[in-house]
């Protein structure tokens, strides 16, 4: 990956919202050697952030600066947009929130109001960096949050060419990988791939808030998986939720429809065709899990898994993961196997299919015992 | 984990069914010392399971097994279970099928019909042992599956002791954890802690068959979570979904009627009382993931998490993992962050709380990049 430095940014940048991705974000361009002023409205917030080295209180800038980051919670995304391009009539601004069709309306209406000027809003660029934790606020702040992760950046026909350039540099001085998307596909394609299986996870995860500490303790990593976004944070969700609403609802339908077909046939299950229902429903299920890429934008499951039992002591993964290196293959992906009460556990390692039976040779003589 | 061998088994075990799990508990109690035999409708299915060491052909058996384990497919197991029982009047029969009431209901109304005695019945024991993988068949079998993953018994009152004793025995042999269910109450755990994940996770990834590519690009591990299982097999699934239909339909109701209630409000986002809604049912969801227990039986989310960067190349995460056992760290779970295109990634290690700032802290000294 080329390094890239803050050079070419033109000028120092203002990053509004001091929360987990906005330090973030003063973390790594400070790193980089631009010139970072934050401001937030919690004074707290601020002073953390400018404690940890992510830049400079907004007080100190002596000069305009060149880029505006709005890193603020989805609901006021707009006013602070537009509020700083009216402030500063030479600087890009560009956010980062998850959303952007509802934002990109807020702001064109402003235009037709006659409160910001198409000048203005030519300098805005919308950005959404896929990075996120589970834990917020600056404390959690790191420069590196957005290594690797994809950030997009929607284009627009009204946009200066500028403030795209702006956004790939701050983007790339980070270290993310950039994609173009129009912002209406930007909506539906994370109203698709990160809202429907946060509500998914939700709906399957509040069906267990009655359920008896036996059957619970029965679960294994099926379960786990599903709902781990469960736990995500209500307040966030909310907003999130409710500000992309067109384009989620719109594949709830097609959820709902699904399921009441689901539901028709499982009241009736021995009916004719009932079974050839749940079957294309499986088969669907299949069809539409293997369109997922895989890691490394390779072929969806290209990757063959090899399962390994470990003691749960200190060292013993790495112990394994020591000799799969000596042996010279390369660890795709890793998943501890679950399950409550066991002192004993599974590991279970992905590699690619050319290597696996080398592995588990190689393993077995070494006196693991592999299971796959 | 006390060493169990096949001593008290009082005979020989016969096992109806070489697949995966068959073939797997044939290589368990082989190697505890058992004289297992085989059979298969399929003779192909059962040379390999022989082959690879699982146990003697059933034509061998020169006495009557003491136990049978029927591995059959949900579809002919009460089949299978009844004719093990009237062929075998000593014997103790048991069956692994993941679903238990319709089972039981079928051998019920088989005494009901004069076919089978009460004193037949009261020799069947069900199992319900939770493992299986993503591969099938004998080939992928291994004597290992069991160990440490949950092995339900279905208790009955008019199961005779003799026949709990034997499940309990293969079980402990098999290294499994044993715990005790009545039929209905399994039934209706495994529909919801694994039937519903399965059906959701269908029913999201059933939405992504007509995605462009472009927006699959962007998806995270939130999605690659919720839908990994929807990768399973149709065949086997069609049986268990319409076998414990009655317990799922249940369940999908209070799907539906959380569903209707979300895709209401978000049909009128800026409706009152639509955030308090949607708020609502994040919360529900939050407060249902919290009761899923973590490993161990400890409680949940009772590990924190530490996020390291890592090149994608073999043996840097040997080398991390190393590094934090000589720091002398249990890793609780390890998840491997997956984004396409990118050959640097993040590993997240789950540690117990009291451990964290010590393993960022000398991590951090060591030269590793901790994100959290």
């Amino acid at each position: 990956m080329a390094k890239h430095t803050a050079d070419s940014l033109g000028g120092a940048v203002l990053i509004r919202g001091t929360g987990l991705l906005g330090t973030s974000i003063g973390l790594g361009l400070s790193k980089a050697g631009a010139q970072v002023y934050l401001s937030d409205p919690s004074p707290s917030a601020q002073a953390v952030a400018v404690d940890i080295g992510a830049g400079a209180p907004l007080g100190e800038a002596t000069t305009d600066p060149a880029v505006v980051v709005i890193a603020a919670p989805p609901d006021v995304c707009a006013a602070e947009i537009a509020d700083a391009l009216q402030r500063y009539p030479n600087a890009v601004v560009l956010d980062i929130a998850s959303i952007k069709v509802a934002l990109l309306e807020d702001l064109q209406k402003r235009v037709a109001a006659g409160e910001l000027t198409a000048e203005q809003l030519s300098r805005y660029i919308g950005c959404h960096p896929m990075a996120g934790r589970e834990r917020s606020g600056p404390v959690a702040a790191r420069g590196e949050l957005f290594t690797s992760m994809p950030w997009v950046i929607c284009r627009r026909a009204d946009v200066q060419e500028a403030a795209v350039n702006a956004a790939l540099e701050i983007a790339h001085t980070l270290g993310a990988s950039v994609s173009y998307m129009d912002t209406a596909d930007h909506d539906a394609s994370v109203a698709l791939i990160s809202h429907l299986p946060q509500i998914a996870a939700s709906l399957v995860a509040s069906r267990l808030q009655d359920t008896r500490p036996e059957s619970l303790a029965l679960a294994g990593n099926g379960l786990r998986d599903v709902t781990r976004i469960a736990a995500s944070d209500p307040s966030l969700w909310v907003q999130i939720l409710s500000g992309n609403a067109p384009r989620i609802v719109e594949i709830l339908y097609g959820v709902r429809e699904d399921l009441n077909r689901l539901i028709n046939t499982m009241e009736n299950p021995t009916g004719p065709g009932a079974r050839l229902d749940i079957a294309q429903l499986m088969s669907e299920g299949n069809t539409g899990h293997a369109r997922i890429p895989g890691k490394h934008g390779a072929p969806p499951q290209a990757f063959t898994k090899v399962t390994v039992i470990v003691d749960d002591t200190p060292g013993q993964i790495a112990a394994l993961l020591a000799d799969i290196g000596r042996i010279g293959i390369n660890v795709e992906d890793l998943r501890m196997e679950h399950s409550a009460g066991h002192q004993v556990g599974m590991v279970e390692v992905a590699v690619v299919p050319g290597v696996r039976d080398t592995l588990i040779e190689s393993l077995t003589e070494i006196g693991w015992k592999v299971v796959q």
